[in-house]
């Protein structure tokens, strides 16, 4: 399929226009053709417009019709085949292995939420029946579910191409909610964002789904983006990225005239807190695995552990040396965070000491792994050593035993994840550092590394901020979907006007809360 | 009970201090005995770190020892017996059956809250388990439950001085959630407060629950509530009151270095659609019910019925004016809200025609009812006809016809309630009516009047921006517990460590969702 450069304005593809921008190799450093058309302010209000009255069509539609858009989507972006796993390797400097792994973990996340939708009971439908004759007054017909917010603004990451990106978690997520979609393109992958473009619009056509309901705008710089987050008819955003991008995304949606939710996911540093049994236990495979995690895709993603925590002990300093002198960098995805991790290695360096560096492949915006350690009176000395540093870095802490440990926890602000490594019995009698762990994180996890974010219903990447804007939701997983609804009662409506989850003879055979129990239907 | 006039820091009764309020009699305008001692910050920083603690503890209760506080709590209201109500009454200017009324509502909630918890399957229990053998990688175990904020502050109304006040319902849906809470009570009612306040604390004190786990302050200010929701303790904030009030609480928890949700529920004018035919076929019985719904408990709801629109039709324009001169005014609640009721009518009645005026009590703070009319074209001019009279008014708009109609529901902004009436065939034919009302509102009425909000699992009592500061949530109903609370996800986690709710052999026997199927227990 050959790549316009052009923005989707709903159905329609916009003229090209003289402000454009390029994606670059960030092998080469070379610029990709085609030129990307940045979105004029004229396409944008037209996209907007027509995501506010798609929306009046598209919340209508059922699960079933919703499922069907979902799962076309996911065909469409599989018949992309080599052209998008060309273009994502090209843009992004990631290998193909990786291209092919992230499109099966997108298009499985898109049938997932297709699955949920013909399940249909996750609209929370709540049904309290009338009680006529009750005294002093009689109780009314109440029932309640789930309804879509309106029309949403997502903003795409950079270091998922496919994942986070056009038809990632958010945009799945509000599709399936019954939203209509104002994506921005993030201007590091504008190729396989245009592809993946066109496989939605595909698919919305196929599915006989409304203009509008998807569009996406390109733009290499912020002043789009903003107007997007500011317009009335916009009605939530979704997005992955810095702490700094998110952080103005929800100031700017907080200060409109009506405020709008704002699920701004900004990264993380994920500590690691390693007792002292398994410390001896485990050693090797601990030291292995972690330099394995923090190296894992150059270090590019928002759980990959940034800090860990143990016990002063030389003879695992001596063999994490080992495993992260073995480890290898590769190409970053672009020139703002190849920049930024040099900055962050530099800043950090200079404040502790450097333990061990990896290899160095040949390229343009190459990053060269670097593990660098403390002990924790430097560490809490220096705030910078706490800060993530984006790309394959880390920091050993070496605390002088266990009551550091806890403090360093105790002090902890909102992360993504947070991980114990303990022996059984450790875990048992450590109980209170796990306690103090969950109030600073949405995963907590055992004996494992976080990096690696399975897409299933039970999972939560989210947290306490500064990690995201919203602890009450998460960005991967089914849960997702409710970022971008609300509840909705209806009050002695009559049976027929009610929406089929709420209906009397439950038409859908979804699991729904009736006068206080749960009733379930096979 | 004797009541002090002093603040509860968890267990501890504050000193009196110099700077003093009283409560006044809205029916003789007089100060009622005793002066109420305002919080001093040293008191306020103390409650906020008692509750900081005290979450350490009280997080960890079980549903069924969280149900048995609650329980307790109930209790000890009932005991307060005619203490509770004179005092009430006195403060309030409301009748006596009004005060018993809303406390068998608020006792009523409270109990529900209890077997919520006890019945254990609101935490969203979501479970995947592990796929040691899955290619190209295992998957872990995933296990995910809604777990509490931290400590809540919560701000009391003053037109209910026991449902949405100290033990009202975004107390007891803190408190259900496993959160603390530091209570701001409303200077109009402290007695009342106090008394309530006392309760919660003698349950507190029976059921072994941590000293912090309820404060209850006092300021006839607005430093002091600032200062709690600035607090970087507090961790979310439930307030029903005014629109000045919740949004000012709004922007400040937005602009803390760590934004906190705010739950403020701000009112509503509660528009009234009538359909032509119903108009004709059930005019008189509307109008009666209108007129009555306008003027209970004088006007002092938040889902009091403030626009109603209709076809022109002069007959009906008789019939209500009949009503309407028929209703009676009564106390207001204090100085402010006569002021506010006072000007807002002055300023309205400038701009309309007043249709007719009820009775007037005898009294210090009596209001009137007043009953404006207007033509649609006229109301379209006059912004101030659009909003919120806090008393007992409400505007007739009479349309030229249903295009008018439609134009009406368009333009609203958010509400907490809106209502149609209409015949069988009428609800049919306007099914858009209803679609554009549905995005507005929070709970949508058909055939009958938003006065009185039951107290069930399915309400949603809440409402797009500006009826609240957060449309994805409800203060009344089981479903409030969720708003302090967020998901928690524990990787890997060995079953013993687990939350009972999280535990493979289902402990609670509760609802679950495992491996995207609803687990159910008889």
């Amino acid at each position: 399929m050959e790549i316009q450069g052009k923005n989707l304005i709903g159905f329609e593809v916009s003229e090209q226009n003289s402000s454009v921008f390029f994606a670059i190799n960030p092998v080469s450093g070379q610029n990709l053709e085609p030129a990307f058309s940045s979105v004029t302010m004229q396409d944008l209000e037209k996209a907007i417009l027509k995501a506010k009255n798609a929306y009046l069509i598209y919340r209508k539609k059922s699960g079933n019709e919703k499922a069907d858009f979902l799962d076309q989507i996911a065909s469409e972006i599989e018949n992309l085949g080599e052209d998008l796993i060309k273009r994502y390797t090209l843009e992004s400097g990631l290998p193909e292995g990786r291209a092919i792994g992230e499109r099966g973990r997108t298009v499985n996340q898109i049938r997932l939420f297709a699955e949920l939708l013909r399940e249909g009971s996750w609209v929370n439908a709540t049904i309290d029946t009338a009680l006529p004759d009750r005294q002093p007054l009689p109780r009314p017909d109440i029932r309640s579910m789930e309804r879509p917010l309106g029309p949403v603004a997502v903003f795409g990451a950079s270091n998922f191409p496919l994942a986070f990106s056009v038809a990632g978690g958010d945009t799945v997520s509000a599709l399936a909610a019954g939203c209509t979609v104002v994506f921005k393109g993030h201007p590091s992958h504008p190729g396989t964002s245009e592809l993946v473009g066109k496989a939605i619009i595909h698919a919305a056509k196929k599915c006989n789904m409304p203009d509008g309901v998807f569009s996406l705008i390109f733009d290499a710089g912020i002043e789009f983006g903003q107007a997007l987050v500011k317009h009335p008819a916009i009605k939530a955003v979704g997005f992955t990225g810095s702490y700094k991008g998110g952080k103005s995304i929800f100031d700017a949606a907080n200060a409109r005239p009506e405020p709008i939710p704002v699920y701004a996911e900004m990264g993380s540093v994920n500590p690691v807190f390693v007792l002292p049994e398994i410390l001896k236990e485990k050693g090797e495979a601990i030291a292995s695995q972690y330099a394995a995690s923090v190296t894992l895709g150059v270090g590019q993603f928002c759980t990959n552990p940034g800090l860990m925590f143990i016990p002063r002990d030389s003879d695992f300093t001596e063999v994490l040396k080992n495993h992260a002198s073995k480890t290898t960098g590769g190409n970053l995805l672009n020139k703002g965070i190849q920049t930024a991790f040099l900055n962050g290695i530099a800043n950090q360096s200079k404040q502790s000491e450097v333990l061990a560096t990896g290899l160095t492949p040949e390229g343009e915006m190459v990053a060269q792994p670097f593990f660098l350690a403390t002990d924790y009176e430097n560490f809490c000395k220096n705030e910078i050593l706490t800060k993530e540093v984006f790309g394959p870095s880390s920091i050993l802490v070496q605390a002088s035993g266990i009551d550091e440990i806890y403090e360093a926890a105790e002090k902890l602000e909102g992360h993504l994840t947070a991980t114990v490594w303990g022996t059984s019995a450790e875990l048992e009698s450590h109980s209170l550092l796990i306690e103090i762990l969950e109030q600073k994180v949405g995963r907590l996890v055992i004996n494992g590394f976080p990096t690696g974010v399975e897409v299933c219903h039970a999972m939560v990447h989210g947290g306490p901020f500064p990690a995201t804007t919203d602890s009450r939701s998460t960005s991967v997983g089914t849960h997702a979907i409710t970022r971008f609804t609300r509840p909705l009662c209806y009050q002695d409506m009559p049976d027929q006007l009610l929406p089929d989850e709420l209906k009397e003879k439950n038409p859908l055979n979804i699991t729904r809360k009736e006068n206080g129990k749960w009733v379930y239907t096979e």
